[in-house]
């Protein structure tokens, strides 16, 4: 922007000069928080509740100044965080902050637009639309594919699995699947390495829990085709109707990738929906070694990926890709009498794709942070998280005390005390997390806990990754 | 944050030092953005695809820098935006930012945590359940509801009558409602004025939109209580089952209030879940002369209020209420493995009440606009956009050429030019849009095409009111 050529009397509230200053005092306490990060504690450990006894209960009838609600930032905000932007938080799937994504999350803040239809922000949809493009090229995913952003990968599936019940039964949009007799009862299918977002599905589209089967997976945590084929078939054979496959690239505990080509060509046979959940993955594929995590995709029938794990945009950043968009907007367009005129000859309306009506402009982080690493920029990222498991790992690998628990697929590592109860292992957690030196996660992995290191974070060098593996072997 | 201890000796992507330098960059563009918004055009005229049109089709292969790409800001993504902002955006339920907001939404962006559950960040579950009770107590619930933060309404009316489903049958979060013979047809009810988002939820859950029933409203606009009852009695002579009745408290079009009160006799009666769509209305019971939308809330199941459209807050920010929380949990609630460590001794998992795993620190943006502002300076804000709503309809109606098409309920104004057809009243506001000067909407009232000004925006004046009315006024 340039040259401010009128200087409003009033923007509401505080005067622009003083709105300015605030600014740059926020700027400042951005550079500030992130420099020091690392002499903060990674998480607290004070019990639950404490921070809300801190806190008056009853909003404030008069307003309060920037100056005490900046230090009641400081003195109850930022010591009760865990702080996932810290360079020793290991835990989860480590997605990061970086400079230029903090940049382009403060640059939408003024904007505040709904992108719901093309003409409520022209801008806001084009560029979505451009950044799922982009992806779906880093994807390798041909251009059957049409892709919508969501906030999350749950809701990614939902979305996915409702075209499944559309196309799998007469009118469902319509006439729904209550009460009706021609609707069967639909089974859901995925690992038991697959992420908890497959029950939330079900409930929600009225499938139910207890239709979603766990398939085994085999030694590596990878879905066992052999044993999915078995289950059909056995669905068949009792009058279910198997409606979906969801396959996993990166499970939650081992970020483990299913057999996606075999998986898919059950589904062709048995013409069951093929869904690939990416959440964490699928951002490995812009990596020229990561290809083969892609075999298979362009067989599917949907796609998720989370760039805001994996592709280094700010939380909530999840794109559903479907092939043939159409087929998703056959399913939830509703076009209501007041944003008629809107969707005339518009380009595209996202909210026409799903649920939810109201959506930020959240294309526009995509655009900078990605700009800002360019492909090989990312890629480079990426590379040096892998490359720092794998140094973990060969450090696990080498002490007669530790073993590993899963091969390292993607940046995640599990790994335990070998000889050692569940306890044990969990109290290492435990008890580092309570330090606040570092924090870590501990799953089950074949009925035994483990530990698990998850590395994203760009702040997170080799020398942190030293510091856990020190802290870890003084136990 | 106080005397950064310790520089990073990288921050991953740029040096402190210049990060520090962009992040002050950031802070003039945005005050500059601001004080010069005045002079933008509120929104663009160029055909869809232009935008598209003018940006690479493919991603940048190596990083660009920050120079660049705000330079592409300001070239591509500003000239291409639907300003919400803009004083004389007076579209939709002119929501607003302020001052506070943007600062609070920037604060937001480089802590970027997961709030799952209590042990991912403390204080963004604390802080979250302080905001939804000091909102609660702001319209006047009784401590019966508890809250939870979703980005949007229509998300938070899938997870009402998900509940509602739940309670109305046997087991239906663990089998489903698909192929079960016990499972009824359920109904919805809603008024011809209410939001489309419940045909979204009915498609969604599997009722089927053209199970939704519209109700008639009456000539202000409110459902017809008695026509409901009729509906009701119908569908169970039918062997339908009514599920759940959505009452709306600021209809899309016209801000109408429907008899909350009277509905909730006839949910009682028939044994019907009670929800509220509250989603622009409900924030206007912080005024004491609003009191009388509130009458009958106590009687509903659940709630919704959007304080992303008034009350300040930059979007996206809906709470859903609903009496006796722990009913929303028990339809929602799966800990997986990975996170079971997480949720001993918690105070609270958000991610139990809902679809969504991945959830942004949204209460921090709420908690310091509403202590900024404090009780009276939002009710104040409020009242000043009644007033500046209440101005324009008393033009309105001094003047021969126009007529009033509704009641002025909350700051929304539905109006047309007197003995004209639609496309004339059509014409006007898309005229006015296409000139850039102001941004209106227009919608259908009793199948006549009406202009439609939403007044929420604090940058809006009075001298801008006069100017849309002076454009109006020129047709």
């Amino acid at each position: 922007m340039k040259e401010p050529t009128k200087q409003l009397s009033d923007i509401g509230d505080v005067t622009p000069e003083t709105f300015r200053e605030q600014l740059h005092q926020i700027a400042d306490w951005i550079a500030d928080y992130r420099e020091n990060m690392e002499s903060l504690r990674v998480s607290p450990n004070a019990p639950p509740g404490s921070i809300r006894a801190a806190l008056p209960v009853e909003a404030p009838e008069t307003g309060e100044s920037f100056e005490k609600i900046m230090a009641d930032v400081d003195r109850v905000i930022i010591p009760g965080m865990t702080h996932w932007g810290h360079p020793m938080f290991l835990g989860y799937f480590g997605w990061t902050t970086t400079a230029p994504g903090i940049l382009a999350e403060i640059l939408s803040a003024p904007l505040n637009v709904n992108a719901m239809t093309w003409r409520t922000s022209p801008v806001a949809t084009e560029l979505e639309t451009v950044v799922v493009d982009w992806l779906r090229r880093w994807l390798q995913l041909s251009d059957k594919f049409g892709g919508v952003v969501f906030d999350t990968a749950s809701v990614g599936v939902v979305h996915a699995l409702a075209v499944a019940r559309e196309e799998a039964a007469t009118s469902v949009r319509k006439m729904g699947i209550a009460g009706r007799t021609d609707i069967p009862r639909f089974c859901i299918y995925t690992s038991d390495q697959a992420h908890s977002s497959a029950e939330k599905a079900a409930i929600a589209l009225g499938f139910g829990e207890d239709n979603v089967r766990r398939i085994p997976s085999d030694s590596e945590f990878r879905m066992d085709v052999a044993a999915l084929d078995k289950a059909i078939r056995k669905d068949l054979r009792q009058n279910f109707r198997p409606l979906a496959v969801i396959a996993t690239v990166g499970t939650t505990s081992t970020a483990s990738v299913d057999p996606v080509a075999e998986i898919a060509k059950v589904c062709r046979e048995h013409k069951v929906w093929l869904h690939v959940d990416g959440a964490y993955g699928a951002g490995f594929a812009i990596l020229p070694e990561y290809k083969w995590i892609t075999v298979g995709w362009e067989e599917a029938d949907s796609i998720v990926a989370n760039p805001h794990k994996t592709l280094f945009v700010p939380l909530d950043f999840s794109v559903l890709y479907v092939r043939d968009l159409e087929r998703l907007r056959r399913v939830f367009t509703l076009v209501p009498e007041y944003l008629r005129g809107d969707t005339v000859a518009a380009e595209k309306n996202y909210m026409d794709y799903g649920i939810q009506l109201g959506r930020r402009f959240r294309a526009l982080k995509a655009w900078i942070i990605w700009r800002s690493f360019g492909r090989q920029g990312i890629a480079a990222r990426l590379q040096e998280n892998v490359r720092l498991a794998e140094l973990f790992a060969s450090w696990v690998k080498a002490d007669s005390r530790f073993e590993l628990s899963a091969p390292v697929v993607m940046p995640v590592v599990c790994f335990r005390l070998r000889n050692s109860d569940d306890e044990a292992n969990a109290r290492i957690v435990e008890t580092i997390n309570a330090s606040g030196k570092s924090y870590l996660t501990h799953t089950k992995l074949h009925g035994r806990t483990v530990m698990r290191l998850g590395l994203g974070n760009i702040l997170t060098k080799e020398e942190h990754v030293r510091r856990i593996w020190d802290l870890l072997r003084g136990f």
